[in-house]
């Protein structure tokens, strides 16, 4: 078996297994390096697989007896060894696999990836990220959720995480990197986000750092890289779902009120259809748990096919740069405890 | 003169004092008892309002003989009383006027209007507050960024004063409260939002108070009421431009880039007209700084008439309906912080 191998959670999301092996089909064409290794019921899995018998080229099944359920809390299921979750993750750090994707419980999945793949050497909190749209491209966000409450030094962690990620997904050879914030002053918003600035400037990030961000900027593509604490990320992230989705209805509402535009549908449909091709969310699918020795990645549990195979081709570039050891060698020349030391001594 | 009056900065703003005078015109039309204190320099403002030789009825011009630049830092102008802004809140504080309408300086207009004004007696801080759009009306949220950090006291008083916003300016009868959060189960988020669910539920407000709202379900009209820290409300609220212009903005390139839309636009205009009209944000203008006695107004710099008079409309409503007593009295027999007492030790 070669080196670049995925694991998979066959029996995560709302129409697995059989989602998850057509996700699987489409991403190989992509990558035809890629192995896969998918942990689930295996009487339903390989007949899923039976209608791709190519597969069994780049696949292995493990049987897993047990899977996580959406209602499951993940206190109830961290320490269950016979989930296909489990079995996945564990994947990885046995070294079978040098990443993991479910689609299935979220909580779950992050407890459950903590605990078996723990933090790289130096980083102290891992990262939910993902890819978000802008008017000329995309860019990397994170923490969109996974710690509630972030200082200066978990802020500049996640900089040094995405850089590395808008690299290797996005291909941007100097991302620019911004903290997002309230203003562009240097005065505006929490001190978190004031040492993080510091600190920021103070490592090899320096020239990629352009300081603070708004929120409504972002659509502007100023930045490639956007930081935040946990809890401003999922805000942020959420309110863009809801406002998209908020203003294609009142699209949707104002073309069936009118009978000029109901005549008028013919014309419309191209740039309705090109919008919403933009827009796709299975585009922007797999948010990626950052910071781990290992890659775990939370595909949407009711994406269909194509919005999986969006979450394993990221999950495959990242693993073809081998993204934990970049993380790993970056981190190793900074010491981020230190220089907060000295950023907290600045300040009396 | 009257008991409804309004003062005005006639200097603030990209097009004062002409944007002022006409705003005022407008609204003069809705809220014929309104009369209006304009605050600037005498022979520019008298020279407007020559076009208009009704505006004598119901406008006394007093001059100002400074007035606060966009670039002026709140701190080199907070004790400047010669200037239109001060001049305008201290009529307030006067007793002369009931609110203050202001489309200058931000920070400024918020740092005099508190130092003037003063909190109202047992509120410990002033929120900045809106009305936003959601698909079948509108809803209050606040702070939208006076207060960078909350305890669950602030965030209890926001309760109520956005309760008192909800009844008075969208005329809601029994205005459904919600806390901004990151999930709706009860220990998702941060921990004042918890404390402060409680503190509410242990008001007059119980019955209102429908939890916690996540940011994408604020569009589906859930809550009347949206409260949330400064910091919060306003990457949410900058979220939510930004994603309109964002989509707005792709939605012009594609017709742009098409020829078939193009020879569809007769059939498009109605739609992005009747969009446009309702997103239009110049009826959503007039941020209201909350909490102090007497109601502070911000108008949007660079809003034209329409805009401002949307701004005075709003303050009208409030005015009318006695806004600040009402809050002093709802205030009067809550102890927030012998509840938030209360909670504490349940904590322990």
């Amino acid at each position: 078996m070669n080196n670049l191998v995925i694991s998979v959670d066959a029996m995560g999301g709302d129409n697995s297994p059989r989602v998850v092996v057509e996700g699987i089909v489409l991403a190989h064409k992509n990558n035809p390096d890629i192995q896969f290794l998918l942990f689930g019921d295996e009487a339903k899995v390989s007949a899923e697989m039976k209608r791709f018998p190519a597969m069994n080229e780049y696949c292995t099944v493990v049987h897993a007896p047990e899977f996580v359920r959406n209602e499951d809390k993940p206190s109830q299921v961290i320490r269950n060894k016979n989930t296909s979750m489990f079995m996945a993750i564990d994947a990885v750090r046995k070294g079978d696999a040098r990443a993991v994707i479910s689609a299935g419980n979220t909580g779950a999945l992050m407890a459950i990836s903590k605990m078996i793949l723990k933090t790289i050497q130096k980083i102290h909190r891992p990262a939910i990220c993902t890819n978000i749209p802008h008017k000329s491209g995309m860019c990397v966000m994170l923490d969109l959720g996974a710690n509630t409450e972030c200082n200066a030094v978990n802020l500049a962690e996640f900089a040094i995480i995405g850089n590395i990620l808008a690299k290797h997904t996005l291909e941007i050879e100097r991302p620019r990197i911004a903290l997002l914030n309230i203003g562009a002053e240097e005065m505006k918003g929490r001190e978190e986000i004031h040492q993080a600035a510091k600190m920021i400037k103070s490592t090899h990030l320096d020239l990629n750092f352009i300081g603070y961000i708004e929120p409504h900027q972002i659509g502007e593509g100023y930045a490639d890289v956007i930081v935040s604490d946990g809890f401003t990320g999922n805000i942020a992230l959420k309110t863009m779902e809801g406002t998209a989705k908020l203003i294609s209805g009142m699209l949707k509402g104002t073309i069936k009120s009118s009978i000029i535009t109901k005549i008028g549908l013919p014309f419309l449909l191209p740039v309705l259809w090109k919008l919403k091709k933009t827009m796709d969310p299975r585009k922007y699918n797999g948010a990626m748990f950052v910071g781990l020795n290992g890659l775990s990645v939370k595909s949407h549990g009711g994406t269909d096919a194509v919005g999986f195979s969006y979450a394993i081709n990221n999950a495959a570039k990242l693993v073809r740069q081998d993204f934990v050891q970049t993380i790993r060698a970056e981190v190793e020349h900074v010491d981020l405890d230190e220089l907060s030391q000295d950023i907290l001594y600045d300040v009396y």
